[in-house]
């Protein structure tokens, strides 16, 4: 099958080698050749290896009847958005890494495909290197998904380990991270959580089997994760993650971006540096994990790779890995229940009540955490509650003491366990 | 599709249940419902729900043109064999969760299959629910699997977590194991590690494509792990865990079976219990890891279940899952390289010359690792080394010393790294 990839930067390039690398591996897994014919890039040439195919009008691709499948790893939803939606018109499968595309125009994308009988596929946009929408799709594909759980960005995993290990600030952390090149100079979208909740809604829409949308589902980055949080992390035997979690109870669905406290009984806790992890509960298989490579060149090249591969081996057929274009509602955040992590100014001394009443009403067990003698603050960890009764819990407790809350940060509840 | 179970037992019956519990989920993954026709058992009854399906003689399932996928969950290679064989000869599609059967006669039925172009899918046979098979065959499609470490039995998996969380000795954790219904009354195939080397086999078989005997892999388990071996692997922040491991180096292929020493930054460092973990890495993914529940009833059904998903999906083609009856050649263990763990009489004085010669060529560096303050014998670990060297360097050394060396772990080399 002929092929052409859109868009040479790093995936693109990377799709490049995987093929030529692994050529021999791939043609005992084809009935037919993966040949790359265009490469479509805006620049006057590429790496020498594959500047013969280097073309830069679109229409060249899209008018090559012998081409059978499209590469989309350009990024961004325009020109990405027309370019595909063109080629699946015209009968060509097409292959991308790009989550913004399908987290914005994916159910529209895959209904053009059903209805010219090709595939689009899109396991890189999410997890990189790890196949997880395969995994969904495929291999649990007889489960009732009821929760995905994952840390989905390298770039804040790097970071919050770091912070962990080295006790460093965030700024600081952040600061090293991006000489290392391991966060953008511009690093919104990973640190405020907007690259996790683009891939979260892509997921959401995998186990729902319903079209989201990435603004309704409630967004916090580590911003405000501090060196002392991880203090009293360490003190409780527990980390830090970056978490973008879906959870289906009783037909509701539920789903959060936020940095969420963990145990070491958490197959997440120790997926650390750049890695990604991603746990995956279903209601017969139980608790199960992928781990792997989240991003990088060639780890999300292969992914591309193996997407191509099925689309060679299904181009005959109409796989349906998606989801139809229902808008499905999300149940607001404060649904979601959690334990939390609190800090709390001064000492518990005469306010133990307060705190019963509004974080401790099921236990009423206090126990708070101090750091090192410190008085000036404490830490405790509420009762599993609603987060609209913590919010409010917090407002009532302020209001009543005069004492602030400084900061707090979710921990798994027994729910999604 | 209608389809019959072979064997009611704990997977058997399962596979039952998860296609009662998850009808609906999967009624919209496949384009024809998955109707249970027949069960077939010894006994004469079963439970309420599947009684009317019951039948004492196979040639009802294989003489019923109606029954297009048989599911065989009997265990033990004959007549499981027999029955397989025949059901693909009437180009019935099967699907099997006996790992005694694929190791031994996987080739010879991955084979038959083809030649009535019918699919034989075994998703089951190693790890439970863990979909280890297909993601090496479709999802890591792309890749070259350089190699495959997992921890694969729970039994084992659970007896070493105990003794080192307990600091029990081996035989106090098996029998407790025993009591507790997870570890078997003849606990040999878990513990001596064959039931780990089967597995293994099948996971050679599939990253090489060819066929192999887990007869042929070096294997070795847990019997002579001890609780002082763990105090060791304390002190040096590392864990023990019975591993299965094949490797490809340079068209030449590697397998273990052995309690091998880890440190934290390998992702199966946490896996415990009787939870297993499949280290998968691949030439340009690098390592990724799947993590779940390697038996029990529901997990291991549901691995089954969505085999027979794949079967109504790939009904009218041959998938090709599986290797050829070409035989492999594994190398011998001899050429395997590891760092080694080494616990030697006494205290390193007066034999350092001796334990440099033999065991710290490269580094020349002896860093021995002392338990409180005993003096009867010290620990130390080895450069990375081919285990035929190793074996002789003990030979040479207790020959020249008169000390004993009282035992040896092996750790993981960098060659596995």
């Amino acid at each position: 099958m002929k092929v052409a990839i859109m868009g040479y930067g790093t995936i693109g390039s990377g799709v490049a080698e995987v093929l030529r690398t692994n050529k021999e591996q791939i043609e005992l897994k084809v009935s037919e050749p993966i040949e790359l014919k265009y490469v479509l890039d805006l620049r006057e040439s590429i790496s020498p290896e594959d500047n013969d195919k280097l073309v830069h009008d679109f229409k060249v691709i899209e008018e090559d009847p012998e081409v059978g499948l499209v590469v989309e790893t350009m990024g961004g939803i325009h020109p990405a958005y027309e370019f595909v939606k063109a080629a699946l018109e015209k009968g060509k499968h097409v292959v991308t890494s790009n989550k913004a595309l399908v987290d914005a125009m994916g159910s529209k994308l895959i209904a053009i495909a059903k209805e010219h009988h090709c595939n689009f596929y899109f396991e890189a946009s999410v997890g990189g290197g790890i196949p997880v929408i395969r995994t969904i799709y495929h291999n649990y594909a007889g489960e009732k998904i009821v929760e995905i759980t994952g840390i989905l960005n390298g770039t804040t995993n790097y970071i919050l380990t770091e912070m962990r290990e080295k006790g460093a600030s965030f700024e600081d952390t952040l600061r090293e991270a991006q000489k290392l090149g391991y966060a953008e100079r511009d690093p919104s979208a990973d640190i405020d959580g907007f690259d996790t909740s683009r891939k979260t809604a892509i997921l959401l829409s995998m186990s729902s089997g319903c079209r989201c949308r990435h603004e309704d589902i409630f967004t916090e980055g580590i911003r405000n994760v501090s060196s002392m949080d991880f203090q009293y992390a360490r003190e409780m035997g527990m980390t830090i993650k970056l978490l973008g979690s879906v959870q289906a109870r009783e037909d509701k669905y539920f789903a959060y971006v936020a940095p969420i406290m963990i145990g070491k009984t958490d197959p997440l806790f120790a997926v650390d540096g750049v890695f990604n992890g991603i746990r995956i509960v279903g209601n017969c298989l139980g608790s199960t994990m992928l781990y792997g490579r989240g991003a990088g060149k060639l780890p999300t090249a292969s992914a591309v790779v193996s997407d191509m591969i099925a689309a060679v081996r299904h181009q005959h057929e109409f796989q349906g890995i998606g989801w139809s274009e229902k808008m499905l509602t999300i149940e607001p955040m404060g649904n979601n229940s959690f334990s939390y992590f609190v800090r709390v100014e001064g000492t518990p001394e005469g306010i133990k009540k307060e705190l019963k009443e509004n974080f401790l009403k099921h236990s009423g067990k206090l126990v708070p955490i101090a750091l090192g003698g410190r008085n000036d603050e404490f830490g405790f960890v509420t009762d599993e509650m609603f987060e609209k009764d913590f919010i409010e819990g917090v407002r009532v407790f302020e209001e009543k003491t005069g004492r602030r809350v400084f900061h707090y940060i979710r921990t798994e509840g027994e729910l999604s366990d």
